[in-house]
């Protein structure tokens, strides 16, 4: 890997990594070129992945053993030349250790046995401790974080409280997440006290994240782009800002950039860009350059690719990939990534292309 | 019905019905108090409709049988006090009529025997005849105005060119219309070839919904929100433009309005705006109040409650209802309707205390 120049005191309060590409555009210092990861970079494009998850049995099972964890962590940084590694974990795990019977099945999506749907559910709900139920999660990034050697930074991440008491009322994913809304437009006051339980629980596991040694947090709103603005503002945005102002913000002076990501969220970017966030995670319908200039330079922009242009040529590939950092334009703010997760059908050869293409056509952005 | 004044001189231009507010609203004069119609109005959550439905058989029957498409257009009219009626039929009739082989099955969605995927199954597509294989449509059209004799007007639809593609391709709905997209990265013209064919149908389909009596017109781009800024321009924006361009735009010395709906398209309303449409849909993750001031007084907005408050109780709903109101605020140019099609689920007495909400409520918007 073609490593940065050495860390100097101009660099001061940047996390220490041998590559630090990610951290730097994070916070709007200058790099030699864009840093680039993908989210689902360890998931079922990867033969590795699926043989390893064929070892562990299921999904959780490969989440929960800290070793397996690691393991298919480790391996879209090795096979390609990514500038982050992000924590193999499911946005699920809270749910799942407040007891709410979760069961992941290849090809259904997440199910809860035990759905919240009244003030008294809600009620009976504990906030996991990230070093008891939730202690293999902490335990993967300790290894993860051994295992890397300082090559890449580690991110860790979260669901957004509006995202996983979505699913926790629901007790599964949906089109329309009807149970769920009739909650928030009939009775706020319970919708609100589940997000504020959700969020603390959030709270803690992120701050367990961080003292276990991730260097990046992201928050994962995946749903928060079914609601109206107002509702977004109060049911998602809202929950998210409580949770940044409560983060550990920094350890042994490095910073630990934020990056908020809501799916369908275009609309709102001066809103998240207020959210005291590092960065925002851009989803491929967004026009990136028109998104530089709505934030100006109060955080970063990572992203956005549509992942479906990795059923195109190499060709096309680069094309595209030239056409987002052409977007971004010159100058440091910028983490490469895909407008979403990569998809199961993807031939691992065209991340590699992608990869390659933002290492060669992103240097001149930087001169 | 509370009728609005006759039509007089200072009237001039608008389509001749009792209740002209729809007209009105959409071309931005003077109104009483705010129209409301909802989309898919005529569903399965009534239960006149389910009985129609059962009646006839399966959905495209019923879409095929002028007489029945004809009663369930009427049905929510006569219950609620709507001001407007659409259409029953369905976007994918254009394909169906072009001999892919569709079928609708209850729960599983529109499905296609013969899906398009390369130049050659693009160039075996011919337009179809608007009064010979789409004929029953326009037969329903003449049908329901002679029926509803002016008491509402009425809204003829189609699917927009990108949408119609979309379902063309992949062959049935979609998450991520991976085969659509395939083509639209890999193979850009071959994607246009099948656009310019499709266009060329919407416009002559259209044409004829006007010829034969609809007195708006709507595009219902369901899909253009999957596609990136750049693509939604020049894949499903640039084809509704030419689309509105070849539209008869005056019968009789009427104009027939034209309303531009792009189901996530909140992050383009400036370009929908400047496509030469009257009106913009706008989908229920909108503020309309910005949404007023991004578009001036260059379109009229149509929307946008979000359809799950129809779940929750009627006191709930007149909230929601008036937020609604007050974010476009005063003055003429707004179309109340839902953000996206009502659900099945709902109690059709909430669409009730809904429209009596809009009547009572929005006078005072006008005064």
């Amino acid at each position: 890997m073609k490593s940065t120049e050495p860390l100097t005191d101009e660099n001061q309060g940047v996390s220490q990594s041998n590559n630090d590409r990610l951290l730097r555009a994070l916070l709007r210092q200058p790099v030699d070129r864009t840093p680039v990861w993908v989210m689902r970079q360890a998931g079922r494009y990867l033969p590795e992945y699926r043989a390893t998850r064929k070892q562990a049995g299921d999904f959780l099972t490969l989440c929960k053993t800290p070793e397996l964890a690691c393991k298919v962590t480790l391996q879209p940084v090795e096979r390609f030349e990514l500038d982050a590694a992000i924590l193999f974990s499911d946005i699920l795990t809270i749910p799942d250790a407040m007891g709410l019977g979760l069961t992941i099945n290849e090809g259904e999506g997440p199910r809860f046995a035990r759905p919240v749907r009244s003030r008294r559910d809600i009620d009976a709900l504990k906030i996991p401790d990230p070093e008891g139920e939730l202690r293999y999660v902490m335990d993967a990034v300790r290894l993860i974080r051994a295992e890397l050697g300082g090559r890449v930074p580690l991110i860790g991440f979260a669901g957004s409280p509006w995202t996983l008491a979505s699913y926790m009322v629901e007790g599964q994913g949906s089109r329309e997440f009807t149970i769920t809304k009739t909650m928030l437009y009939n009775d706020s006051g319970t919708m609100e006290r589940l997000l504020e339980i959700v969020t603390a629980s959030v709270i803690d596991y992120l701050n367990a994240q961080i003292t276990a040694g991730v260097q990046v947090v992201m928050l994962f709103d995946t749903w928060g782009g079914l609601l109206s603005t107002r509702a977004y503002d109060r049911f998602s945005l809202t929950p998210m800002r409580r949770i940044i102002d409560s983060l550990i913000r920094n350890i042994d002076d490095t910073r630990i950039p934020i990056v908020l990501f809501t799916k369908g969220g275009g609309q709102w970017l001066e809103q998240i860009a207020d959210s005291g966030c590092d960065a925002i995670g851009l989803d491929w319908t967004v026009d990136i350059g028109a998104a530089r200039r709505r934030v100006g330079d109060r955080v970063a922009l990572q992203g956005n690719l549509d992942p479906a242009v990795l059923h195109a040529s190499p060709d096309r590939i680069r094309d595209e990939v030239k056409a987002v950092l052409d977007g971004f334009g010159h100058g440091t703010g910028h983490v490469f990534n895909l407008g979403h997760g990569i998809q199961p059908s993807v031939n691992p050869e065209h991340l590699g292309a992608l990869v390659q293409a933002v290492r060669e056509l992103s240097v001149s952005y930087h001169e």
